[in-house]
């Protein structure tokens, strides 16, 4: 695949973002702070991978392309992948780290307790979409700064997302298996796969990312629901052609696949457990790329099991990396991944220049774009609340 | 999944086909002949799945569902998965059979001399798209009419098209494998994971389902590249924001992504050998469900092996089923099935639907839909020429 495009693409976002709020003047005491900061980025390792691709900015060997940078700016960087457990590697920074960039696809889980640990602690960047791994409610009582990148992958996710439901609607995982066992039984897979046409798909959660995914199913002739605490607006409401229900429980009967598109919060926490998926039709297809402790996890095994869940699909877990034994790995008739959906190169370059920027404003004691916030001033941003 | 609005779905298909051509008046010879007459049919078999859900009609077990009718009216009716080789149950039948349906998933290869012993044969009805598996010419020069259910399943084709398109561009299916195997290396997949935005998609031939899929890759903001030998209607092509490439060669090197949507025919047959391949851009994405033979098989694998196509999707094989040492299900960056893309649930009622009412027809002395015909008073259709 060619990159032509993206970079393009992702000056645009920085552009756009940069011109929404540079004329802000910034008054925060964290900010104003000057000289050397300990800034310390966790990511995944890619080993043997990270040669493969120039524009892999999103491993631990790359760490967003910004090392000389910020050393050249007298900043110390430290990066690591090793996150978790009283000695990892993070845990000896913790005492004196100023800035700490995660992403959600290798969560570095900001407890409580290593906010009281971490003194220096000014802001926490998430390079991409989804500040749950952090204790949002600790970092405002801290008065800390939460900042992630947001748009920077939501059309990543939403690609993603509407692949899933082919996936599961189309019975393709089956086919493929056969493919690489060496068989060839068609009516293996033919007997519980269905066109998309035709058939109701239910958004739970319609912002950025429920948009455009509505927005892209628009073309496949279903019926298009969603649920959210705000109705979309009436001209795009009518472009897309999708229903607003504003009783989950009333829509989800309805739906032969359920998509999963809202932030994990208190609200959100378990909200998929045995109770509400005995609501869901018989037969249902749910695909989840937003959390994975948004549902009871023995709830989606057993139902998987049962078949009252006919097909389950997302790249989220809980926890992260989810461990060998994770029962979704081996559950039937699922296609899950590891969490990639938001980490595409795209994304990747989408969300590294994000966090350059917002460093670069940190430095220079200016504001951030107003939607980066997930929690300023000790307030926490709506939609995770 | 629920099957609401499929059976309605194929009563409107019957509808609007018996409109459009109930009026005229049958005059040739071979459906003038009275009596009882012979059909086999050619299906795969379900075995176990055959029982698992009703509305299964596409195989041998069900036969389309047109037993009962069929037999009601004093004719034969024997069908069976038996097709190859000549000691095979299909063979037994060549010499007396009046009417032959068959299937592009489990193809009965009607070659000239098997229509030479068939001294009974009229008519040979394809159940769904594609009727390459027939010698046309020899069906030509024999009087033979040929016809398939035109439209059954190009809503079907054309949506399992764009899950491949994602799942090659988005690299799922090591994320995938990653995950059944106990693993989590998200970098693994993501220093290939791209998103589809902005990527420059070519459909070579865009008839009915390369429409379809024009149609539906609409929203996701690439570009869009079509050849074929006609353009799309002007107010059509504006809609989609597709661009007509009169010369295939000159298209080829602009795709990152390729889309086969071309019958099989004999300028068609091996068209993409290894030297088209080398034009196309190194890394590209090529996806076929349109037919195996298109492409030179161990073209298709040295390219995947050196890395110039970087993924290669389709359900279509040459031959098929494909044998278990088929080449293609050993390449690297493969997300093949086997052929299933035209046989869902959905596109089983309406092709058994268009069999069913092409028969009542024929028995009518009736014609059938004009776009249905492949071979008719020895004129083969434009798109197989």
């Amino acid at each position: 695949m060619a990159m032509k495009g993206v970079i393009a693409s992702a000056v645009r976002t920085l552009a756009s973002s940069g011109s929404s709020a540079s004329s802000t003047t910034f008054t925060r005491h964290l900010h104003a702070s000057a000289g050397s900061k300990k800034i310390v980025g966790v990511f995944y390792k890619a080993n043997e991978y990270a040669e493969l691709n120039p524009n892999f900015l999103g491993c631990e060997e790359r760490a967003l392309g910004i090392k000389d940078w910020l050393e050249s700016q007298g900043h110390k960087y430290i990066v690591t992948d090793d996150k978790d457990g009283p000695d990892c590697e993070l845990e000896k920074h913790i005492p004196d780290l100023h800035v700490l960039i995660s992403t959600p696809f290798h969560p570095a889980y900001v407890t409580a307790e290593r906010i009281k640990k971490a003194k220096n602690l000014q802001l926490l960047l998430t390079a991409g979409i989804g500040s749950d791994h952090i204790d949002l409610k600790a970092a405002a009582a801290a008065g800390l700064t939460v900042a992630e990148v947001t748009g920077s992958n939501v059309v990543s996710v939403a690609e993603d997302e509407l692949m899933r439901i082919l996936i599961l609607v189309r019975n393709f995982v089956p086919g493929y298996t056969q493919i690489v066992n060496g068989e060839w039984k068609v009516a293996g897979i033919a007997h519980r796969a269905y066109d998309l046409e035709g058939k109701t798909v239910g958004t739970v959660g319609a912002g950025r990312i429920g948009k455009l995914l509505l927005q892209r199913l628009k073309p496949f002739n279903c019926h298009l629901l969603y649920h959210d605490r705000f109705k979309i607006d009436p001209e795009l409401e009518q472009q897309i052609g999708a229903k607003f229900e504003e009783d989950l429980d009333a829509m989800l009967p309805k739906c032969d696949v359920i998509v999963i598109n809202t932030p994990l919060t208190e609200k959100t926490r378990g909200l998929f457990d045995k109770e509400r998926i005995a609501k869901c039709k018989k037969g249902v297809l749910i695909v989840n790329n937003a959390r994975g402790a948004i549902m009871d996890t023995q709830a989606v095994v057993d139902a998987s099991s049962s078949g009252h869940i006919a097909g389950y699909s997302g790249d989220v877990w809980n926890p992260q990396p989810a461990p060998k034994d994770h029962p979704w790995r081996y559950m039937p008739n699922h296609a899950m991944t590891p969490h990639i959906s938001g980490t595409t190169i795209d994304g990747q370059i989408r969300y590294a220049a994000g966090v350059k920027d917002m460093l670069d404003r940190y430095f220079k004691g200016e504001d951030f774009p107003a939607q980066n916030y997930i929690v300023k001033d000790g307030k926490i941003a709506s939609q995770y609340q």
